[in-house]
């Protein structure tokens, strides 16, 4: 019998992992019983180890939500800033693209789950910083590809730092969760139509006589 | 003595004054303790008349809601319709002026009130109908300037009813009850910022060479 001090923890139980493991199934319980009714026991239940634990890796019930809305916005941001990266498409390519992901990403998630809604509205009132961050994250990918817009001679703005804020404001109905939900499908303007107006904007110097 | 039925009934039991009577009682219930919580019963009470005679007029407390929106948000189209209707002004003044008093009645009253908050989150669930006629309303005047625009050569787009659903959508932020609130007021941009942002849009095809 090999003495239980020379056997190595079993792979799963390395801190990294367990704070993934945490993650993952606070995120399912966020995602179909919602936030509100969730408790850190319950996690820890499923998880076969004791609240105390929980609590090594995370201070609090809010301190997982947050952990679990940065992971799922991080997933968002990889996204659209791989997009933002494709030097060989035109920033008016990359521009819809990036608007249309972010569109999908948030009808997809939210509408299949209306019970994230709760996760999301306590990030948005507990943890306002995660949320801004995640903001500021989204409207440098945008900004990036307009000032490359103006660069290449498509865009004409005189600060693409307010034309990307201006830009994303715009589109919050199409990209908010709870906006996004809320509005009905048939609900105008179409994503198209709101972005060829953008693109309008965006160029409108440029086409100046 | 006068006999009863010779007396008219006092001036404030006429139907339409109870009616306003009602609706301006529960509009102090919804925006001073929520709408969650207000029951047909206090507002009765706070009358001095019976739930019943309140059934009288109003089938649910859903119907009470729905009346003290269409209220609310009649005001300020009412505001918008006047600053719309002026033609001395040009379409860029005039739409300027438009969004700004959307932002700062959204602002004012669900800022002074958090607890307003309720009664249009019931409407946004339960009554959407009044939601969608309110911005069809607000679109419409939205409409009328940016078409008087085109007209005047202010502006150029290929539809103006297209154009003034995308500026509504595009202000979201500053005029929706829920974020209007949320967003903090260093959330940029500005609501000047994104006016001229909006207004390039809008001149797009103008200067075009």
């Amino acid at each position: 019998m090999i003495p239980a001090l020379s056997v190595p923890p079993p792979i799963e139980e390395t801190a990294p992992n367990t704070r993934c493991r945490i993650l993952a199934t606070a995120e399912r319980f966020f995602r179909e019983i919602g936030y509100q009714k969730t408790t850190v026991a319950d996690i820890a239940k499923t998880l076969r180890m004791s609240p105390a634990n929980v609590y090594r890796f995370f201070d609090s019930k809010k301190a997982i939500n947050e952990a679990v809305v940065e992971r799922l916005i991080g997933e968002v941001e990889a996204k659209i800033a791989a997009i933002a990266g494709r030097p060989g498409d035109s920033a008016e390519i990359r521009l819809r693209e990036v608007i249309a992901l972010l569109h999908r990403d948030a009808a997809g998630r939210f509408t299949a789950h209306p019970r994230m809604h709760e996760m999301i509205e306590a990030a948005m009132s507990e943890s306002w910083n995660v949320c801004r961050h995640h903001v500021d994250r989204i409207t440098a990918v945008l900004e990036r590809v307009i000032a490359d817009g103006v660069d290449r001679g498509e865009f004409a703005v005189p600060d693409a730092a307010v034309a990307a804020r201006c830009v994303h404001t715009a589109i919050l109905r199409f990209c908010h969760p709870v906006l996004v939900v809320q509005c009905p499908e048939d609900f105008v303007p179409a994503l198209d139509a709101m972005i060829e107006f953008l693109l309008g904007a965006l160029r409108a110097q440029r086409q100046a006589c």
